[in-house]
């Protein structure tokens, strides 16, 4: 066999990792799944090989995910109307049913299965499961959509101990332990700054934070807290960013090193943004 | 405070259960949960009271569950129709989205939020987390409703060492891991049976296996095995008492050490069946 | 079989039981073991499947106990004479061998022999066994009759850990490893602080403190450390009750939660004092 | 400090035992106490001393005792008279709570105080605790006097573990849980069988055995279980040696490698014996 | 940042490698550590990032070396006449002192600083460190040249639990503890045997086993031991690849899976070889 | 088997030093081993016998060793020069190379072998495995000659864990892992006094510290860190003791309990000084 130079370069890259894996062996990094990463099953596996790689080189993986498209569809299936008040989803009686139907009985297990399919071990769970998230409403107008008030992560914890990959849908129990239905960038930074994550990681469709919202080169590598909150008041964000942005500096401020902006479609950004030098998207600290 | 009779006879309960505590503590009771237990909350709340108190003295519990009246419920609400096949749901594809988010989304997370709320620890699980329950569909006619090939319970001694309950529903992973509808009993008894259970017990909306299907009173209060099947043979069972029995045979089969078949909305009946002398249901071993 | 009321009454003092031992489990219970409950076999093994039901529930029991009755008989039997200073047996050295015979060699390992008949596992100790109680004389004018310095409890949470019921006879050493006499109650008492014990029950003939010496329904079901203290003042305790409200003071004062002064020969009122809303004696806190 | 020659020597002896310490490291050594050892308090510190320093070199010691003469002074006390039926022991009730008293009240605690006193760590058992030794009457004339019939060793490996020397009295419970006089060498003999011991140390207070019962120097260093048999055939060995050779001969049956027979009233005999190439007394495998 | 396509690959690399760690994980890779390997510091640190690697993933690195060179150069130095018989180094008293030296003390010590320089955790051994290699000379012509009889890992394996790579150089004791100068190659493999290794990996300074001596690029992907053989016996393989062979062939023997040969100076050779479908040099199974 | 009185002595010498056993159990002791000890092989087989027997009674011991004159005799025969600079080695490169060879392949594994032919387990390390030791030089003139930065002793308490003893040489590496000649005493105290030993041995070839250099009875049995500082500022230590009193002084402001210095040649000297309450050296603390 000839030995030919694409050949050397592959193991490069492996050793390229090397001081990364060092430093970050141990620690947990939580990754807001979402976007085509959920809905584009290639972008799905190959982002799930990344967290399957992570989990190998001895980091603690946690996913945390929504599925805004996927309620959406049953929603309609079910003959029931989307309704928004001040951006945010109502979520009534009717409605909760179905997000968590959709959440905890779809897109959680579909998740969970692909990660056993690539040859992981995963758990889903709801924030009901073991008390792991606790909330309550909002505001009486939006029903059934809450925030977050306690974060129990020790059953993250058991299943990381026994070599399982946690995957997290974003539904909460009030004090009642009815369910309601919270945004899952939120439920990511809680989760991370509830367990000293290293990392939290929100996978999105643009190329991290954009300079200019219609150039997808623009990407702001590094992002202060500061720089954050002054693109959120001077309305240079676009919309999905926004609850972005929040959740980062919230975790941030939880004590999480820091936040990475990444775009999940683009292949293997997850291994590339951790582990590499360069990275591919935009990193709060 | 004057000490009247009755106050005398609660303790001399505890009592009664003692030997039967000494000799089941470090097992595994695999419960099936269904009938009226899932539908009246004052019934779900006393059986879930009673396993967290069987968790308490040192037994493993598992639950298992179905949830055929959820499912018939939203089979409905999307507008699809339920057909039938030789008595066994035919499971399209568009019918297993339903399946799975009524059973993994719905009725799993309300028993886990009740055993919460009854200030247990429960983690649901589906059949596809981390493997639980492999299969493959029965035949092609039957569409996605399955049977089980292989159980990998290392998931569930991971969560009942950490003292959680692990609540489980029936759906499994094909060997692609799409999912597969299963029988809730025959989960229930594959599971007991690849865990080394000492009991399974399979909750009914009957007192037992009746000798008479029209006296509630006619319970048989041991069965054997071939009385059991002379009962499927014969068709002296109810239609729905076939797959349990079928279900206690199997498990009985793969060792576990016995089957008991009893009344959930009796109050207090798996306490009473476990630990005291007379139990209130049918015995199979 | 028929579903009588009854039945149905049994579960529900198991359940009733529930929050009791879901708070409860893991803390150490010390009770104080005397009266007819060392007098009446059938009251003793009631009152050590009591012991093996908290231990099964999760709760670490130790017994502590004396003997005064076995103590004077074998005094008789030897032809020694029996001598009291001040209310207090004065514990010549002919007299310190027969009570410790009589406490370790006789009251201790018929308890012990008693507990493994009813299916538990239990070690009998004096307070010399691994230095558990060192003390010294109280005066010269009452020979071996001693007070305690110190508890090493060291040696109850090594057989607690490994699922054996220490069993506790009042004897000490003092610092020269020679025998010392000492008070049954003081003795639990003084463990139970040592050891951090949620709870010191002592077991009397009586039900509880009695509000009325004549009334044996009088109980005083609450009475806190000023009140115990007026009633030693004041007299109004009879004779045997003071050393009990001194020692549950001193137990109070080193931070057991709370002690329990309960009629031993009422059945299972060990049962029904820890696990039932109502109790049946006097609880101090 | 001028170094002389014997300050020398004194290391030399330590060195000398190195190879046996680094053989019989982490094994059990039953030592059958008795004799002078149990009489003479310098005699009984010495053997103390010599157990102690066993179990810091990392070697299990389980004490066992009798106590003869303790039983015979308080039977005469309490004004019994002391039965015997083919030279064994006539157990009647009566004599048996003597027996236990003095056992397990007087000389087991001497024993254990002893220890304690040199800052060993204790505890003292009778063969009822923790159901160490079962057993049933011999015959119906000799009463309460028994043979064993199962040893549960779990107890004695549970104190070990937690660096604590059992002393253990030659008392057996029946299977009703009532106690039993057993011979301190068949109770020994079977304690190392069941256990097995590395070797089983019979102090005695003659040099071994003696090939001249007349001359306390004609020790036989080396004795065959046939030589043995022999002697007791042959009526060869005095009358308290009897039971000691089939007590040897038991324990070399049940597996135990080495019995010997020494002179606890020679100074660090039983250090000598277990860590010198000559040894004191004879030596059975 | 714009994502080129380069940047893209690099992480498809890391994916690679993802089923290939997840069957190897928790095995132990013994390297025959060799060659330029050892001479060349860019090589050398090429080869311990590989290494550390592995080892970041859950692979159990252990290094074996011999060092040829050096042990030559310092044999001039000290003014010795280096002597070879029937191709083997007769190693004399006085050159077993240096080959002992130039090993452990310079070749050894070398490698695992440039380990600990690279970010991991190295402890250098000799093979008479903890008696991990005892063997015998092989003939009196050849000196102090050595075979071994015996393999103890048990040190190899305490190490690895900490997270230390062992690195070892080929000197062994005989049953004297004295010093024996042993075949790297032979070494690396009756190591590789004893502890059950996964895999032996054989860094050489040729692309493998090579079919034509002449060409490079003519390695042989594939061998089986029968044709190793028959390249042995046919003299079809050149002089320092014999011994190599011979190694291979008794670590396949021994029950190692595979054994690997390939060049260290191709850079990342090792995690080419181990962790992609092509490799890059000679395979044996 | 006659006993004659020397028997009797032997053991009361392993009595005598029960209670330092007891007391030093668990702790670290750290042996500088020197002097004769490494040069003649009685004497150093008497050292092992006694560091072994330390091990066996529950004492972990370290040694460390230099080896001034294994190395001046290596410089020799390689054809160089010792040159000294104000009584301090000159360390240039060739000669470092020499000094490491010497040491960690020459003494070092002597010294581990002679360990492993005694029945214990060593592994030998150089302070550059697992970078024990990290220093500086401690000037130019002085080459590679250095002293101590940094001490990280987690691969000793690692060796320790598993039963093995580390035998140290004192060679460090600097920040570049380059090695670094360091003074053993030096070298000892401080690895005593980072992994907090209870006591440093320092063997030298004087009976302790000598009041009169002239009279090797006068040993000083007891100084004071006031009283070492007097001694070396008034220039009464003799030169190869001043770089002792000096690591002395350090160890005991790093907080070990006690320094001792005791002349290695005398038989059991190690033993006797630990374990006797005489002692046979000089102590500081």
């Amino acid at each position: 066999m000839f030995v030919d130079p694409s050949v050397d370069m592959r193991g490069d890259v492996l050793n390229q990792a090397l001081p990364y894996i060092q430093r970050f062996r141990g620690q947990t990094v939580v990754v807001k799944y979402g976007g085509s990463a959920m809905k584009n099953p290639d972008v799905m596996f190959g982002v799930i090989r990344n967290v399957i790689l992570l989990q190998l080189v001895g980091i603690k993986p946690i996913l945390v995910h929504g599925g805004g498209p996927e309620i959406d569809q049953w929603i309609a299936k079910v003959g029931l109307e989307k309704k928004v008040h001040n951006g945010l989803r109502v979520t009534d009686e009717a409605t909760m049913e179905v997000v968590e139907m959709a959440l905890a009985g779809r897109a959680n297990k579909a998740l969970v299965a692909a990660i056993q399919k690539a040859g992981g071990r995963a758990v889903g769970l709801s924030g009901r499961d073991a008390d792991l998230l606790i909330g309550e409403p909002i505001s009486e107008a939006l029903g059934r959509t809450g925030k977050i008030l306690q974060v129990n992560p020790s059953i993250l914890e058991d299943l990381s101990a026994v070599g399982t990959i946690p995957v997290v849908c974003s539904v909460a129990s009030d004090s009642n332990r009815e369910p309601l239905n919270i945004n899952a960038d939120t439920a990511a930074a809680a989760i991370a700054g509830a367990i000293g994550a290293l990392k939290l990681v929100l996978l999105t469709d643009t190329n991290g934070v954009l300079g200019n919202r219609d150039d997808h080169r623009s990407t702001i590598t590094k992002l202060s807290i500061d720089q954050a909150e002054q693109m959120i008041a001077g309305k240079r964000a676009e919309g999905g960013m926004i609850p972005k942005l929040e959740a980062a500096i919230a975790a941030l401020r939880d004590g999480v090193q820091a936040v990475h902006l990444i775009n999940g479609s683009v292949a293997n950004s997850l291994l590339l943004e951790i582990f590499t030098d360069g990275g591919v998207g935009t990193m709060m600290s």
